[in-house]
C-alpha cells in the first residue's frame, strides 16, 4: 500500500490568526520529497472534542498522521492527554525525563519554570522521540489499523529537529511507488500566458502531470512522472519547455533566483553591489539568505533619501532635480556610482514608489525603475505593479534580480 | 446563535508543499476581528471526492464557510462545478461575464488566453461576488440549513479584495456576543518565563482568557474579555501586566516593533541610519515596510565586506585586525561612523556570524554584536542564538530593533 499522510495542526494561536502555520507547509514539503502525498491538512483548536474529531475523521487511505502543537509549557496543553487516551493509554510522570529537562535548562543557564514538570508526563502507550533542541519530547503512537501517528511540538525548530532525527529515518524505509518530480521555476511571465504556450503541446506528454504554482516571484511548474517512465520523457520534456518558455525559466529544481545569481557570479569570478531605494534593503536581505554569498556580494546601500543618493552613490543633483529620484537617469547613475565606488564587477539599482503615498499622474504608485550593469552590458527597465507596499517591494526585488540574472 | 466559521483551502499547490497558505491565515485574522471564531481549517486537494468530504464533515456549529482556491485559469479547476452541484445547481455560460473579463484584460493590454472562457461559467444557484482586481468572480451559496458558503479565488489579492468588498460587509451585520481583545506584544523574554511571572496573578482575573503566541520576534499575549466585563478589568489588567513584564512589552495592539520605533523617532524629531553586516539588509527591509518611514529613516548600509566597513563607515583597520568584524569595538565604530556621516540623530549597527560557516571557538555561529546610539545614550549587547541562518538573521534584527526602542 502506498503511504499517504494527513497533517493535523493543533493550536489556538493559529485559529486566533496570530501565528502563521509554517509547520504544516514545511512538513508537506518534506513528505512530498519522500514521495508520501499529503491528502489533507487540518488546523484545529486545543480541545479534546476537536482533537477527537480530527482523529475520527481521518481518511481510510491515510497511513501516516503527523500532529503538531499542544506540547508547550502553557496551561491549555491538553493534546498529549487526549491523544494518549484515544489510543487507550494514560499519562505517567517520568522522573528520568524530568531530570533530563532540568539538565538541559541548567546547561543553558536558564531559570527552571515549574511548568516544565508537565513536560515530564509521558504516555504508557507511546514511544518517545527525543527533542534535541527543546524540552518537549515527540511521541509515536500506532493505532489498531497499523496507522502511524506522530505527535510533535509546535515550535518550528523543535518540530523540524524531531522530524529530521526520528521521523524521516522511519518514513524513508516505507515501501511505495517511486515518482520523479521536475521543477521549473519561471519569472516575468503570467500564469495564463504559460498555460497558452504549453497546454496544447503537453498533450504529447500524457504521462506527465503538471501543476502551476504562481506567487509574486513568478510561476513554478511542477511536473510529475512515474519513475519507470521518466527516462523516456525527461529530455524531450525539457526541450519542449525551454522551447516554449525560453529564459523565463530561471532554474530547474527548488532554488531561489538569488542562488542562481550567486552561482553565475562565482563561475564568472564577478562581484556584486546593490543600490536600493524603494525595495529598502529587501534585495540585499534576499541575497544574504544564500550561505557563502560574501564571496560575491560586498555591499548593499539603501539610499532612501536623495542626500544619501548623492553622497553615497554620486548621483548628480541636476539629475534628481530634472528627472526625479524615480527615473531612468537616476537608476543608471545609482548603478554606475555604486559599481565604481565599491569596485565590484556588477551592480544593480532600484528606485520606485512603493506606496501607499508618493504617486503622481506620470509616476503612479508602483512605478519602479531598475538598472543592472556588468562589464559587458548595461540595461534598464521600468515596471508598473501596484498590489500594496509589501507586494510592490517583493515584485520589484524579483524583477531586479531577474534583470541581473539575464545579463550574467 | 453565535456565528462560527470554517475555512477550506482548496489547492494542490499547497498540498504539494510549493505554496504557503497565507490566505487561511489572513481570513482567520479578519474573522476573529469580526468576533467570528474559526473552529477548523482544512486544506484539501482539487478533487470532487475531497471537496465533498470537506462539505459533508462541516461541524453542526459552523454557520459560515469560506472556501478559497480552485478558481483560476488552469485545467484542474473543478471546484466550481463540484460545489455548484453539491448545492443542487449547474453551471451555465454567461456571455455578459465573459465580455466583462475580456474588457478587463484588454484594459490591461494583455493577450486574452482562451482559458479565460472557463471563468465565464457561472452557477445558477449562486450569487456572484465581483472581483475588483482579477477575472475569476467569487460565489455565494446558501445551504438548506441556512449556512453561508463563500467560494473565492486563491490568488491572495483577489481573495482579499472580494472579502473586503463583498463578504465583510455581510458578516459584520450578523448578530453575536461582543468580545474585546487585548494584545500585548513582548520581546526579549521567553514564553516560560512570562508564564511564571503572570500565571499565578492571572488567577485574580478569572474573566480573562489568555493566549500565548511565541515567534522568533517574541511572545504575543492575547487577552479576551466579554464586552460587558471589559470596563471593570481593563486598566487593572494593564497595570498587572506592565508590573510583571515591564518594558518587555513593546506595544499594545497588533503593530510591528518597527512601527513603534517610527512613532518614537517622529515624536522626538529624530532620524535614523542603520549599518548592517550579518542581518544583510533585513533591518532596513523591515523598517521600510512601514509607510512614511522616509521621514525618519534616511539610509541603511549593508557593509558585508571589511573593505566596505572601512570605506563607508570609517571603521579602523586596526580595530578589524585586533578585534575582528564581529566585536564590540567594531559595532561601536560602525554605529558612530554611520551616524556621523549620515548626519542622523540615531543609528543602529549589527555584526555577527549568521552561519552556517564562519564560526570559531570564541565566536560560534550565532554570535552577534549590536550597538545603538542616540544623542543621549550609547549601548551595545552581545547575543548568542543559533537556529539556522534565516532564523539567526530574524532574531538578530529583532534584538537590534528592541535595543534601539529601549533607548528612544
Amino acid at each position: 500500500m502506498k503511504p499517504i499522510a494527513e497533517i493535523i495542526t493543533i493550536g489556538d494561536e493559529i485559529l486566533a490568526g496570530t501565528t502563521l502555520d509554517t509547520n504544516a507547509h514545511w512538513l508537506t514539503g518534506e513528505l512530498v520529497t519522500l514521495n508520501i502525498p499529503v491528502l489533507r491538512r487540518h488546523t484545529i483548536s486545543d480541545t479534546p472534542e476537536e482533537i477527537l474529531f480530527a482523529l475520527q475523521t481521518l481518511s481510510d487511505k491515510t497511513s501516516i498522521v503527523i500532529m503538531t502543537g499542544g506540547l508547550g509549557p502553557t496551561r491549555d496543553d491538553i493534546t498529549k492527554k487526549t491523544v494518549t487516551e484515544y489510543f487507550g493509554g494514560k499519562l505517567i510522570f517520568s522522573e528520568s525525563l524530568f531530570q533530563e529537562i532540568q539538565e538541559k535548562l541548567r546547561h543553558r543557564k536558564r531559570i527552571i519554570p515549574e511548568s516544565n514538570r508537565e513536560q515530564a508526563l509521558i504516555p504508557d502507550n507511546a514511544r518517545i522521540l527525543p527533542n534535541p533542541v527543546g524540552t518537549a519530547a515527540g511521541l509515536y503512537f500506532e493505532d489498531k489499523k497499523g496507522r502511524r501517528v506522530y505527535l510533535v511540538p509546535g515550535v518550528p525548530e523543535e518540530m523540524k529537529s524531531i522530524f529530521n532525527e526520528s521521523i524521516r529515518p522511519e518514513l524513508i524505509k516505507l515501501p511505495g511507488e517511486k515518482i520523479r518530480v521536475y521543477i521549473y521555476k519561471t519569472t516575468g511571465i503570467m500564469e495564463s500566458e504559460i498555460v497558452d504556450r504549453i497546454e496544447e503541446g503537453l498533450n504529447h506528454f500524457p504521462m506527465v502531470k503538471v501543476g502551476y504554482y504562481p506567487s509574486v516571484y513568478g510561476v513554478t511548474l511542477k511536473m510529475t512522472v512515474k519513475e519507470n517512465e521518466a527516462g523516456a520523457v525527461e529530455s524531450r520534456l525539457r526541450d519542449f519547455l525551454y522551447n516554449q518558455l525560453g529564459d523565463a525559466i530561471y532554474t530547474e529544481g527548488d532554488r531561489d533566483i538569488t542562488e542562481i545569481i550567486a552561482d553565475k557570479l562565482l563561475s564568472r569570478g564577478w562581484t556584486l553591489s546593490v543600490a536600493e531605494s524603494c525595495t529598502g534593503g529587501l534585495i540585499s536581505h534576499r541575497l544574504t539568505e544564500v550561505p557563502g554569498i560574501s564571496r560575491v556580494f560586498t555591499e548593499g546601500l539603501v539610499t532612501y533619501s536623495n542626500e544619501a543618493k548623492m553622497r553615497l552613490l554620486g548621483v548628480s543633483p541636476c539629475t534628481l532635480k530634472k528627472h526625479g529620484a524615480v527615473s531612468q537617469e537616476t537608476v543608471i547613475e545609482m548603478a554606475r556610482g555604486i559599481r565604481q565606488r565599491s569596485g565590484t564587477n556588477t551592480s544593480l539599482s532600484v528606485s520606485g514608489i512603493a506606496g501607499p503615498a508618493g504617486g503622481s499622474r506620470e509616476k503612479p504608485v508602483g512605478t519602479v525603475w531598475i538598472c543592472a550593469v556588468t562589464p559587458e552590458k548595461e540595461e534598464t527597465i521600468r515596471i508598473q505593479f501596484n498590489k500594496g507596499r509589501h507586494m510592490n517591494k517583493h515584485f520589484a526585488s524579483q524583477t531586479a534580480l531577474n534583470l541581473l540574472r539575464k545579463l550574467l
